[in-house]
This record gives C-alpha cells, sequence and structure tokens, in this order.
C-alpha cells in the first residue's frame, strides 16, 4: 500500500460520520473507523490527531474565508459592506463544501447534539473566530468595543443560519438566510 | 460540628479561588479546598458536586435574572424596550453579586483563561443562557428567527461589557457598560 491513497481523507470522513451516527461517537474506535474506510490506523493518524478531530475538519479553512474577507473589503468600506462581504466568504465557503455531500453538516449536527464535549468544542471554534474577526476588525482601525460587538454580531448571524440551513425541509442557500438573520437583528434594533 | 455552618459556602468558594489561583485549577483537589477553608470533604460535597462547580456557582441565578426580565416586560413593549430590561436585570444581578467581593469575577476568569476545558463550560453556559432567552422571547410572540437573533445578540452585548467590567482599570458599572455596547451595536449596524 502506497503512502498516498487517493480519497483515503474522504473515505475516513465517510466512515466516522457513519459509525458516530450508528453507534454513537464514545462507542466507535479509530480502529474501527479505519476498517470500514479500508485502510490502517496508521494511515488514519496521518490525516487526524484523533476521532474527533474527524468532526472539525475544515475549521481552518472557515476561519481563513471569514477574516480574509475582512481584511480584503476596500480601505474606506462601511462596516455594514464589510460585515456582508465577511459572510458572504464564509457561508460560500461551506455552501461550496456541502454540493460534495449534502447530508454531511447536519449528520455532525446531529452527532455533536449527542455529546456534551463535542458541543463544547464547537462552541471553542465559534469562539476562537469571533476572536479573529475582532482582531481582523481591530486591523481596519475599529476601536476595540466596535469590533468585538461586530466580531460577535457576525458570528451570532452565521451560527443561526447554519443551524436553519442544515433543517431538512430548507432549501435557501446559507449566504441567503444569513442575510435573513442580519435583517432581523437589525429591525429588533430599531423596534 | 452541626450540619449548618454559618458561612461555609463562602468560605468554600474563597478557598477554593485561592487555591487555583496559587497552583492552577488541575493541581488543586476538594481536600486541598476544604482544609483551607476548615470545614470536612463532606461539608464541600454538601454545597458543590465537584471542584469545577465552584466556579459555576450562580448559574441558575444569572439566568434566571435574564429570563425573568424578558417574560415580565410589559406585554405590548418594543423589543429594545425587552432587551434592555433583560441587560438590566442580568448585569444588575451580577453587580449586586460583586459588591460582596469586587475581586472575585476578575480572578476566576483568569483562572478560566488558563483552562480550555473550564473556558468550554463557560461556553456552554452562554450558550444554553442564549437558548432560554430565545425560549422566553416566543413565548412572547417573537417568530423563531427574531427571538434566536434577540437572544445572541443580548448574550453577545452582555458578554462583552462584562469581558470590560472586570478589566482591572474599569470602573463603570455592568448596565452601563452593556448599554455601551449595544450603542456600539446599532451603530454599526446602521454604517
Amino acid at each position: 500500500m502506497g503512502r498516498w491513497q487517493p480519497g483515503a481523507q474522504q473515505r475516513l470522513q465517510q466512515a466516522a460520520l457513519e459509525l458516530f451516527a450508528e453507534r454513537g461517537f464514545d462507542a466507535t474506535t479509530v480502529a474501527d473507523i479505519a476498517a470500514r474506510a479500508g485502510v490502517t490506523e496508521r494511515t488514519f493518524f496521518r490525516y487526524y490527531a484523533d476521532k474527533r478531530e474527524v468532526l472539525f475538519d475544515g475549521e481552518d479553512g472557515l476561519q481563513r474565508a471569514f477574516v480574509d474577507a475582512v481584511a480584503a473589503a476596500p480601505a474606506g468600506a462601511s462596516t455594514t459592506a464589510v460585515i456582508d462581504a465577511a459572510l458572504a466568504a464564509g457561508g460560500g465557503f461551506l455552501e461550496q463544501r456541502r454540493s460534495a455531500d449534502r447530508h454531511f453538516p447536519r449528520i455532525r449536527a446531529e452527532i455533536l447534539a449527542a455529546n456534551d464535549a463535542l458541543q463544547e468544542r464547537e462552541l471553542l471554534k465559534m469562539a476562537k473566530l469571533a476572536g479573529a474577526l475582532a482582531g481582523a476588525l481591530r486591523t481596519r482601525g475599529l476601536d476595540e468595543l466596535s469590533a468585538r460587538m461586530t466580531a460577535e454580531l457576525i458570528v451570532a448571524v452565521f451560527v443561526t443560519a447554519f443551524t436553519r440551513w442544515i433543517g431538512p425541509d430548507e432549501d435557501r442557500g446559507l449566504v441567503d438566510l444569513q442575510l435573513d438573520g442580519l435583517t432581523a437583528l437589525r429591525a429588533v434594533l430599531t423596534d
């Protein structure tokens, strides 16, 4: 078996998701995942540090999409325009990823919902995203408070739209649902 | 030693905080905490399930202050008025608690900052607060999306103001700092 196995990572992810859904996260081992994916445990560890990380693959990419969009917005852009650009980039990143497997994010969310430790890991990921966004906004010249509130707003809009997006009967896009949330937030704050 | 010990809970909290700050959270045992507080381990477990819970005492009270204020707002109140009432009640609750020991929340925050698992526990607490607030807002007749966005907004304003409030050089009140955050958020959304 060569070092490079075409599709091994995708097969590992698919196998992990199936097993977590069938047996529960705690009852699934790395050996189980590797066996179902048809690779060795050693191959598993070439891609992931542990079984939990299979569920948090792509985290860096998502954060980069959000943060790069904030940094790339034109110098004179309004904060509203920067928010829109960040949400379009972050939401767009996940829309593209999902096109490979429509059910992945919903099944993943169900696995997370059944396990407090995984939920906490997800919350920490969102807190880190907010921290990174606040940093990028300060770099643009926003004061500390506005940067922090704007970052929290972006993450709140993203998370709320994401939860709707993966619902079984939702056919709208994530970016579209984010705009919906932003509109609702504006209405609430001016009510 | 009688079952009821005046001040035992306060002494346990004080002892735990001192030891966590001195030795770190992981290196401190329940036996250490009980010994420093001058009580038995059995007394410790009468008040707390484990050493971690000493840091999350009062969680229910905070959530109740926020949620009760949402429920108690007059029937025709605008969403903005409900947000203000919730923040005044939640912030006011913590201001009153802090009057007993000004340094407690800052020392607690430093202990949390040094420990990922404690940070995750704190994030879960805030996520639960947002969930409870969204429920109370739906009960008032807000649609699902507005309730969720409003709840996330309240928690974001609270958390951001709280972080400023416990800063060493901050002398403004938590409720006042929350109003500041709300103003910044409004400015950002209309920029």
